[in-house]
C-alpha cells in the first residue's frame, strides 16, 4: 500500500504492508521508531517496532537511507507531532546501506555538495519538493493547454535551422570527431548521417508555427540547448520551454493567454503541492505561499517599453546601467519595475533592433510588437510577440539581421499560402520554478543539470 | 469565435465573428460555397454567400488555403450533408494564397510527395487526423501517470553515459568541425563545452531509476535518439519515448501496469478524437475502431518466450527465420504470435544474453525477468523488466557487456544504498501511434521526421 493512500484515506487500525526507505531512526533499548516514506507523500510515516519481534537486534541496526519491508497495524498515535503510526509486527531490509552513504541525518549539506551528487540529492526534502512541483507544473501545464483545445507539437529536436541563429547552437555528429573526413580542406558533410551541418535546436517556436495553419493553437513543450559559456545563477546549457502559438492573434489576445495560463499553473500548484510549498515557505524562502497566492488574485500591469523607461528614469536609485529608450532592460530595472507595481508586469512595444527579425513591426516603423512579462523576484518569465504576416517586410527583416533565408524558405511559405497573423510566447519552463519554488539557482531546479564544464551523469 | 464552439454548443440564428482556412470553394453566377475550417475541430463549416455582399467579384476569387474573415449568422442547413451553415455578411481576405500552392484540391497526393512538402502537409485531413491523435495520446498519458501519482522527471538529453552504448549515440560539440583541437593527436576535449565527450542520449531509464529511490513511481516522457543508418518504415533517428520506473515492483506488477496504461490511453483517444478516428477508419485503415474497441476489452494474454518458441515451432508456416529458444523473435513471429492470441500478447523470461544487462537474472541462470508487449498489427510496442538489484550482479554483469561502469558509478551506488528493487518498461511513442493510427510509416506519424540523409527543416 502507498503511504499517501493510508493518509488520504484516513485509514486506521487496520493492517497494511508497504515498502519505503528509512529517513530516520531513533532506537532504544526495548523499542525504536522509524520514519519511512516511500516517496507517495512529502511527509512521513512513523513506524513503532519493540523487542516483541523476532529479529528486534537487526532490525536496531537499520541504517537510514535502507530500503524495507514493513508489516503492521495503522494506530492513532499518542504523541503530539503526528496523527497515526504503524505498529510493526514484521520489517524485513530489503536494501542495505554502504557505510559511505554521503546523506547521512547529521548536519545539513550545502547545495553546492548536492549538487556533486545528483543522484542521491533527489532524496532530501528540498529536493524531493522541488521535483514535485517541477512535475506537477509541467502536468498542469499540459491541462491548461488541452483544457483550451491547443495541439501539443512535439517539433523536432535535431535541425539544421533555428529562430535564435546558428552559433547558440549546439552541432551534432555521428563522425569521428579525431577523424573528420575533409573534401579540399572542408568538412565533407556527405559522410554525416544528414549529410549536412546539424543542429539541436534552441527554440521550437518556427516548426511550431507551422502547425497554427491546420490547428489555430498550438503549444510545444519540449528540451531546448544553447551554448553559452556563462556561469551564472539563471542559465544552463539544456533547458525546457513551452512555446504556445496563437492564429488571428493580438498582442493584447497573447497578454490574455499569458496571464491566465500562468495563474492556471499557480493555482494548479497551489492546490496539488501544498506540503511541498510549506516546507519551501518556511525553510527556504519565506512568503513563497503569499506570494504566489496573491499572483492569481492580481491583475497584470500593462505598460509600453518607452512607458517603463519613462519609470525607471523618474525612479530615485542609481542604476548601474542607465535606462535607455533603445535598448534592452538589464537585472535591476526588471527588479525595480515588478516592485514599482508591486506585482506582474507585461512590456510590450519594444525597440525593433533589439528583438528578434520575426516580430511585426508597429505603424512607428520604430518599435515591434513583442511582450516581455516581468515577474516579481524571478524577472523575465515569458517573452513573445505578434508575428510579422507580410512575406515582403518579413524577408527584408530576416536579411537585416543576416538570417540565412534560404535555409528557412518552409518558413517563409507560411506568409506567402494563407498566413495565420499569428503571436505566440516562449517561457522558459526553469524559470517558472524558479519563480514557484523560491529557489535562486537553476542548478537546483534540474534534474541533471548541464552547465559548462558539467557533465558528470 | 472557434468553430469547435458552434458545433459544440449548438450555436443557431446567432451572428459570430470567425477565422478560418478556406478548405473548399465552389462559387456560383450570383452566390457561392465555401468550406471554412479553423483548426479547433476535424470537420468545417459551410459558408453562404451571394451577390448582396459589396466585394462579391472579389470573394468569387477567394482561392482554396487563403485564411478569410467571416462574419454573419448560423443557420440550419436546407441540404443534406450537414446541420448548419454560416449566411455571411462580411467575409476579407487575411491571407492570400501564390499561384505556387502546391495542395490543390484537385488529385489526392501521394505520402512521398507530402513528405517533402512537411511544413505545409499538416494541414491535410490525413495529418491534421494524425497529429492530432498524436497530440491527444500524449496527453492521455500525461493523465494516466498523474492520476497514478508518478513523478514526471525530466531525465537529461545531454548525457555522457547511456544504457544502450556509446556506438549508438550522436556525439555533440561546440568546436570547429573543420578544426577540432588536438593535443597528440587526440582531441582535446578541454576545448569543448563540457570538457569531456558529450552525446544526446538514447533513454532516460538510467537517470530516471535515480528518481525512483525519492519518488517511489515516475516517469519520463521526452525524445530520444539513435544514429542507426536504417531506411525502414519503423525507425527514425529521433522519436519520443516513454520510460516509467517503479520501485518494489514485479515482473506481475510492471505487465499490470503496461496494460492498464495501454488501455487508458486506446479509451482516452476512443473519447477524445472520433471524428480523426472515423475519417482514419474509412480512408487509411479498415476496422481502425473496432480494432481499438477490441483492445480495451480483452486481456492481454501472458507467456514466456519458451513457451513463444514453443507455439512457434509448432505453426504450419514456413518462418524465413527459425524460431530459437536462445534468440530474439523476428517481425514474422511477432505476427503469428499476435495472430495465434488475437490480440496482445505479453512475452516474458527472455534469454539472457539477448537482452540488456540490467535485467534481474532469474534463477535459472540462463533468462532475465525481462517483457516485451506484442500488439496485433504493430509488433513490439513495449521493453520491460525487473533491474538486477543486487550490486555484486550488476556490475558482473555489465562487464560482460562490456560497459564502461566507471562512467556509470552513479547508477551502480543505487544498489548500495536502499536498492529500489524496481522494474520499468520503455514504450516508443510512435510505435504507439502507429497502432492508434493505422499508419504504416513512422515518417508520417511525426512532426518533422529525422532519418538518413533527411533534414530539410
Amino acid at each position: 500500500m502507498d503511504i499517501k493512500d493510508i493518509f488520504d484515506k484516513k485509514i486506521i487500525d487496520k493492517e497494511v504492508e508497504l515498502y519505503g526507505w528509512v529517513k530516520n531512526h531513533r532506537s532504544q533499548v526495548n523499542y525504536g521508531f522509524i520514519d519511512i516514506n516511500d516517496g507517495t507523500t512529502f511527509n512521513n510515516l512513523q513506524i513503532v517496532y519493540s523487542d516483541e519481534l523476532d529479529n528486534f537486534n537487526d532490525i536496531k541496526n537499520i541504517k537510514v537511507a535502507s530500503s524495507i519491508y514493513v508489516k503492521g497495524i495503522i494506530k492513532k498515535s499518542p504523541s503530539s507531532g503526528q496523527d497515526i503510526e504503524l505498529l510493526a509486527n514484521k520489517i524485513d531490509v530489503i536494501g542495505d546501506v554502504d557505510n559511505d552513504y554521503p546523506l547521512q541525518t547529521k548536519g545539513r549539506p550545502t547545495r553546492e555538495f548536492l549538487r556533486d551528487i545528483a543522484h542521491l540529492r533527489v532524496r532530501t526534502n528540498l529536493f524531493r519538493a522541488v521535483f514535485k512541483i517541477r512535475s506537477v507544473a509541467a502536468f498542469a501545464i499540459h491541462e491548461y493547454f488541452n483544457k483550451n483545445n491547443y495541439l501539443y507539437v512535439h517539433t523536432p529536436i535535431i535541425t539544421n535551422a533555428d529562430c535564435e541563429g546558428d552559433s547558440q547552437m549546439f552541432k551534432i555528429t555521428t563522425m569521428d570527431l579525431a577523424n573528420i573526413p575533409k573534401i579540399d580542406g572542408l568538412v565533407d558533410y556527405k559522410k554525416d548521417l544528414f549529410s549536412t551541418t546539424s543542429f539541436i535546436t534552441g527554440s521550437g517556436q518556427l516548426h511550431g508555427e507551422t502547425f497554427v495553419g491546420a490547428f489555430k493553437k498550438i503549444y510545444t513543450f519540449g528540451p531546448t540547448f544553447r551554448t553559452e559559456k556563462s556561469n551564472t545563477k539563471v542559465h544552463a546549457n539544456e533547458f525546457w520551454m513551452i512555446e504556445p502559438e496563437i492564429a488571428f492573434c493580438s498582442l493584447d489576445n497573447l497578454m490574455d493567454i499569458e496571464e491566465e495560463m500562468l495563474k492556471y499553473v499557480v493555482k494548479y500548484v497551489l492546490d496539488n503541492a501544498c506540503d511541498e510549498l510549506k516546507f519551501l515557505d518556511k525553510f527556504v524562502s519565506t512568503g513563497l505561499i503569499d506570494k504566489l497566492t496573491k499572483l492569481i488574485n492580481s491583475k497584470f500591469t500593462r505598460i509600453t517599453h518607452k512607458e517603463c523607461i519613462d519609470i525607471l528614469k523618474k525612479a530615485d536609485i542609481e542604476f548601474e546601467f542607465i535606462p535607455d529608450y533603445k535598448s534592452d532592460i538589464q537585472k535591476e530595472h526588471e527588479k525595480y519595475i515588478t516592485e514599482y507595481f508591486n506585482g506582474p508586469v507585461f512590456i510590450t512595444n519594444w525597440p525593433k533592433d533589439i528583438k528578434a527579425w520575426y516580430m511585426k513591426e508597429n505603424n512607428d516603423g520604430l518599435t515591434v510588437q513583442a511582450v516581455d512579462l516581468e515577474v516579481p523576484g524571478s524577472g523575465e518569465l515569458m517573452g513573445g510577440s505578434v508575428r510579422e504576416e507580410d512575406y515582403v517586410t518579413l524577408l527584408k527583416r530576416a536579411k537585416s539581421f543576416n538570417v540565412d533565408t534560404d535555409k528557412i524558405k518552409w518558413y517563409l511559405d507560411l506568409r506567402r499560402f494563407g498566413t495565420s497573423a499569428s503571436a505566440g510566447f516562449g517561457m522558459g519552463f526553469e524559470r517558472l520554478i524558479i519563480y514557484l519554488t523560491g529557489i535562486e539557482n537553476i542548478r537546483d531546479v534540474i534534474p541533471y543539470p548541464r552547465t559548462p564544464g558539467n557533465l558528470n551523469y
